[in-house]
């Protein structure tokens, strides 16, 4: 391809609205340009790369034995009342009335309508297991899409869908996408770290997730220093305090609570400047609604600098909500913002204490009375550590200081590129999935969905390879492998360049050549680093005049002087070298 | 691939309601699944058959120099409010407010965002002319979605779109365009013909439609009968009939005209019935209005046996509607249905007469009075043929019977795969698409675009190339070009098979195996013929008893028995012709 005949406009400007490096270079380098909030066009290089992460994993699913569908993006909304997924999704999932006054959604995600399609064909143990995927436009209406591609409204998911006669082959399904992801991404030569996650609304029973660590992403993982345990935050467990028996024994001489009064101050921040207090000495009391008809009530106990998370509260008492502020009153008898233990176990239905909270020797806390705190709470004594309804567990999120397994945890920022879920059956009942066994009785489908974010991999691989003059792709995704870069305005130094060009094109590399002949040098030079071809070829009349063009790495901008006649071989020659790179590159880890 | 592995549900019943052959074969063959009105999921068969007819499409796009790029599918309305199509595409463009109360469409084409795009980016002369293309999901909420993939809700497209300085340069990326389209139909091996086309709503000046013949196509294109000419139904022209001095002359005979009574009788029928007279002998009159403000009222008279073409008005008098019966009643002084020519030239700003009912000698037609009509009216006489506000002209569909050049028209039904058209400055001028031109000064692209079906070429195929055993496909748009038919329920059958199998695949033939043990040869016979694989390979216990499988080709059920040594090489033979063939039956015509 000819640079005059492609459509490259970079730009010099940082856009103002492009907070995050990948979504600044992406626009400067012309791969995007913005349409509406979250919304985004892919110009000619910004598809050049897109395409060639679509074919990696196009070529690493069909090697795992994974089938190609298409299903329709555009779907009815019964689907998705059969799963419940409607009100789930919320306001995230697009819906729109039909000329015929149908209900459809804009999927964006496919488990409703994959179980639809395959409870329709699967009858006997016979046709299982299988893997059917597609990559298609999903959508998402984000409250607030931002850092360009990684949090879009529109884009292009690779989405697969395991079923299997029982859990052994589930079992091997998962492992076989696992291992079909890792060298998705090695292929793809983005650093990657995989690490247990939460199935979060996905339902089911194990997941793990693929994140490129990086300063601006989004997710949190958490490691142990030595590696040997990795979680998103959402499942990152922690240890218990160690049992600490002089804090018990000191909480003999702990006075009674002591009521303080506290008008108007809420927050966990106000109570303590209040009463002069630090987070990390105080008990918040959060009430939930759960249950089958959500008419259970649970208190939960966590330490005033800890958070509560939520797909560990899922763990120990399933879909749960913020319990309404007449719930709240009526079982505190309080304002909102002044729940308390004590007392509080007669008047709820389950009572869940995290390690932290009952490790404490005394705490401050809400009264249960409005506008008031109480001081000197203790555990055990103010409210049961014990009890039918009282259940000591690690309900927080993980946060520095803390440790798994006796290691410390570490803490890093990431961008999750993808993730591989059990579902187990619950997609598979609740839409009908069934199949007759070898006795000929009906059986339930186990299922696996595995996702990856085709456009994640391309900013997440920015992200983490550029620097100040622009980016240094991994050889597998660049827009193109080679730049040739004509420097000469002579017409002798055009037709050597124009040459080198057609040789290389001829001998099947994947070249661009920079011919322009009403842009400088320089800027050429600038632009070339910016969209960050792995191998620059500079023909230009110096190197000419000693018989000899420059062959540039981006990588680390090593240049060498060769004649024209040795760049095809070392072409090939560097070309192999970095494609070798690009899996040891993702290898490396954080 | 093992058919053990995929996912190939075949069905003996013809599906309920499908109406087509290639709706039925499709769901027969296990190639696709309806999910709602208009909407079908791909299994692996049909995907792969989208697949290839998607890597042909972007090949020859490539090859003539287009960049592949990707536009959102869900766009901000006020893009289209801009060129108004938010209004003439109604209600077939589906619409939904955003969580932030943004109007969004799901985009049925992408002229608007294109432009928009290109806008932005285009400064200067230099950088024209380009063509950008996608491929991409598209959506529109037909009335009354049909024939399977045919008129689906969802689909995907190839548009492409160029931007030229000067009409030259628009009518040479025009040609280009042209040209790769008949290599893309060519090479997909479905028979097509090309007609001249109105542009319709697309605007523009200049249009040619791809389309491939068959009986069930809702296109009806016309040729003359020696093939010098080809349009569809909405651009064909036809000849005004010859002059007829015999048919003046005998105007001068008929007697005045006749009120008859006609209470409650409007329609054409319903008048030729109650007066015992032939549509042909009737002048039906039309009441549009059309203009800038949508102000001015134009009459238009054509024979009770013909219809108006839009297409030829919008020609003559641009946009247009069907007037309001309030705009009627004002005009003609008489209720809907019971209009008339007679005076009315003074009542509208234009009255257009068909050719076909200037040359008549009298008809019958509307009183201008309700529940009246009236005989005897003869043009020249009682309606003027002349004067500043009439015009003659054609502003018919061609009929059966009508000539073009002297030519009789011969007319046929197909199914349109693909639509050239010529824009010119329409999108550009209501997007502020500008360049400047060598002299610094600002002036408007001209535009084409340019669409291809990728669905309907999946459909047209098996349109044209099916029997009563199922589909017979072009060898380069095939789900697999060749079939391993294992016959045999013993080991070493089973062995010679699986042999077989791995030696093709080694060979990088496009090769599916039908492996099934739980099935008789006699299903798969059925299946093979079915999905209709170009080449089948038998390996039976009868032919291995003798040394030799059976090579089966598809298209002419031609089988010839050959030692397993030689399979791969009269594979490679068989192949290679039918990709050759695939050219020569495309460019058969129709």
């Amino acid at each position: 391809m000819r640079w005059s005949k492609s459509l490259i406009p970079t730009l010099k400007q940082v856009p103002a609205d492009a907070e995050v490096p990948s979504h600044q270079l992406m626009i400067r380098a012309g791969f995007i340009r913005k349409l509406g909030s979250g919304s985004y066009s892919y110009l000619p290089l910004g598809w050049r790369v897109l395409n060639k992460i679509i074919g990696i994993v196009r070529d690493e699913m069909n090697a795992a034995g994974a089938l190609e569908v298409l299903l329709p993006s555009v779907q009815p909304i019964e689907l998705w009342q059969k799963t419940g997924r409607d009100v789930d999704y919320g306001e995230t999932m697009a819906r729109f009335e039909d000329r015929h006054g149908r209900l459809n959604v804009l999927a964006p995600t496919a488990e409703e309508v994959v179980t639809h399609v395959a409870a329709g064909e699967i009858k006997s143990y016979r046709q299982l297991p299988f893997n059917i995927y597609q990559i298609s436009f999903k959508f998402r209406d984000e409250f607030r899409p931002r850092f360009g591609v990684l949090r879009s409204r529109e884009f292009i998911m690779k989405d697969a869908y395991s079923f299997d006669a029982d859990a052994e082959s589930l079992e091997k399904s998962y492992r076989i996408m696992y291992d079909a992801y890792r060298r998705v991404f090695d292929r793809c030569g983005v650093p990657y770290v995989i690490v247990e996650a939460e199935s979060g609304e996905m339902g089911g029973s194990g997941s793990h997730q693929f994140t490129v660590p990086c300063e601006t992403g989004e997710d949190i993982i958490v490691t142990t220093e030595n590696g040997s345990y990795a979680a998103n935050i959402e499942k990152a467990g922690v240890d218990a305090p160690p049992p600490n028996p002089e804090a018990v024994a000191t909480r003999e001489k702990v006075g009674p609570p002591e009521e303080v009064h506290t008008p108007g101050v809420g927050t966990i921040e106000a109570v303590c400047k209040f009463l002069k207090t630090k987070p990390r000495e105080m008990i918040k009391t959060l009430i939930y609604t759960a249950g089958e008809e959500g008419t259970d009530t649970v208190a939960c106990l966590v330490r005033g600098d800890h958070d509560v998370n939520p797909e560990k509260l899922t763990q120990l008492i399933g879909h749960h909500e913020l319990a309404a502020p007449e719930t709240i009153e009526s079982v505190t008898g309080a304002g909102v913002g002044f729940a308390g233990p004590a007392g509080l176990v007669e008047k709820v239905s389950k009572l869940l204490v995290d390690h932290s909270v009952a490790a404490m020797v005394a705490g401050t806390t809400g009264a249960n009375r409005t506008d008031y705190h109480v001081r000197r709470i203790v555990p055990g004594r103010d409210f049961p550590l014990e009890g039918e309804k009282v259940v000591v567990a690690d309900i927080r999120n993980a946060v520095e200081g803390d440790t798994r397994e006796g290691r410390k945890l570490v803490f890093k920022h990431g961008i999750e590129v993808g993730q591989v879920f059990k579902l187990g059956a619950k997609y598979a009942t609740r839409l009908g999935c069934e199949f007759l066994d070898e006795n000929a009785e009906s059986r339930t489908c186990l299922m696996g969905c595995y996702g990856i974010g085709i456009n994640r991999i391309f900013a997440a691989a920015i992200e983490t390879g550029h620097d100040r003059d622009g980016i240094s792709w991994p050889v597998s995704i660049a827009p193109y492998e080679v730049l040739v870069l004509g420097a000469s305005p002579k017409p002798e130094g055009r037709a050597a360049a124009e040459k080198l060009y057609r040789e290389l094109r001829a001998g099947g590399v994947d070249v661009l050549y920079d011919d322009r002949d009403d842009v400088r040098p320089g800027v050429k030079f600038k632009d070339a680093d910016l969209i960050g071809f792995p191998l620059r070829i500079v023909v230009g009349d110096r190197g000419l005049s000693e018989g000899v063009v420059e062959v540039v790495r981006r990588s680390d901008k090593e240049m060498r002087k060769v004649p024209p006649s040795e760049v095809p071989a070392l072409v090939a020659e560097e070309l192999a070298a970095m494609r070798a790179e690009c899996a040891a590159r993702a290898n490396e880890g954080p």
